[in-house]
């Protein structure tokens, strides 16, 4: 669906970087989060990309995102060892020097012992020429901004707290509103109808999710808008579509 | 990690369908099953994208990944309802037509009473000219493949049924091989020891994962070969650097 005014719709994708993903390793639990608050916050995500921990994959895909998309998020690889190497590969997708920030270097020397901030440490506090840094108020080792792309830790509760930082800087599109209807029912029972009411309200996006629990279909219906008039009107069609199926059984 | 011989690794990458995941309404459950399964199977899971229910989104989705591994497996939008545009999208990818197919008809026909396999699930039996169907033991509507593209259900279990229908007809590369090491350390303690140890043994990637529960860190070392005795030797190596690591807290 689009709006008729375009500054209305904001756009992102995310990026997740990391082997450990792609090898069933460990389990994502950020995708689902970054959703949310994107959802929330009225913020379309529009695309999620999960690429290993190499460069050419960080730096194409980082790229071919930043270019189609109002803002990036991308988590993983910002830690101290070898294999962390997104800082690097942002700073080449943007072709921009990297080095030690002062900044970043003020923030882990104060928080490490005196003698702790080792070389490795140090590599934390490498950041790309031009970008923001991200607090990081779990680890302190933050991330940063630069463009349109943020680049935060993947360890889950680092990556929310870095998302809430930066969320209240981010530029908002109007909200999309959603009711949801669920119905006792396999979705093919109400396809029909379904088609006619979505011809009929083409200012509302009507989402079927089928779901089968122990055996039993049933289907979540989603309706979204961005204005109430058309969302209600979609919705009170569907509710009756699903009350006359049911009826029907 | 590159092998001597290109015809050991066998390449993949999944796509998911589906507006419900990126508005963050509905958590993926598939990735890491995908990425688990292919990786026992010896396929390697080079890249995952979620794209949401729109032709044109589908279309470059899948013909990228295509050109690109060796496998693509896609997940959702082959239900009954008008988001569900997966087929269509898949043979609009290929440049072929898509109809009604007789095999599949056959097997919704007899799977629904008499009267019951109306217009909306007829449409489940909409199958890309040239494709093979992909058994569903779950709920019958058949997933397909066509050229070295698996389209798929996106309820989980349908998924995995039509995954495990799948495996057993691919090529599947060598292995590869895996030992982890936990460490009771944050990784930046032994940071700098593990990148000498991967420049020590370059026939094996080793991976860092940092957690943090309770406030405490802890580090999972993955280290990974498709030959035993190097991927013993550098565990050894990372085991004896932890032991270090640990004694000089």
């Amino acid at each position: 669906m689009q709006s008729d005014k375009p500054s209305d719709i904001v756009t992102a994708a995310f990026l997740v970087i990391g082997d450990e993903i792609l090898s069933g390793r460990t389990k994502d639990k950020n995708i689902g989060h970054v959703a949310d608050v994107l959802t929330m916050t009225g913020i379309e995500l529009r695309e999620v990309r999960v690429v290993p921990d190499e460069e050419d994959r960080i730096v194409e895909a980082v790229n071919a995102l930043r270019s189609r998309y109002d803002y990036v998020f991308t988590s993983g690889g910002i830690g101290p060892t070898h294999d962390d190497i997104t800082a690097d590969s942002i700073a080449k997708a943007f072709g921009v020097s990297i080095d030690y920030d002062p900044r970043a270097m003020a923030i882990l020397e104060a928080h490490y012992a005196p003698g702790q901030f080792t070389d490795a440490r140090k590599r934390m506090a490498r950041i790309p020429a031009g970008a923001d840094l991200i607090e990081n108020p779990v680890s302190k080792a933050p991330g940063f901004r630069i463009g349109n792309v943020h680049v935060m830790a993947g360890v889950p509760n680092i990556m929310q707290a870095m998302l809430d930082a930066v969320v209240p800087t981010l530029r908002t599109g109007r909200k999309i509103l959603s009711r949801s209807v669920d119905a006792a029912l396999p979705e093919s029972r109400i396809a029909d109808a379904l088609r006619q009411i979505q011809k009929d309200h083409p200012e509302t996006v009507i989402g079927s999710y089928p779901r089968n629990q122990d055996g039993r279909y049933s289907t979540q219906l989603v309706i979204r808008a961005r204005d109430e008039a058309p969302l209600n009107r979609a919705t009170e069609a569907v509710e009756a579509a699903v009350a006359a199926a049911l009826s029907n059984a």
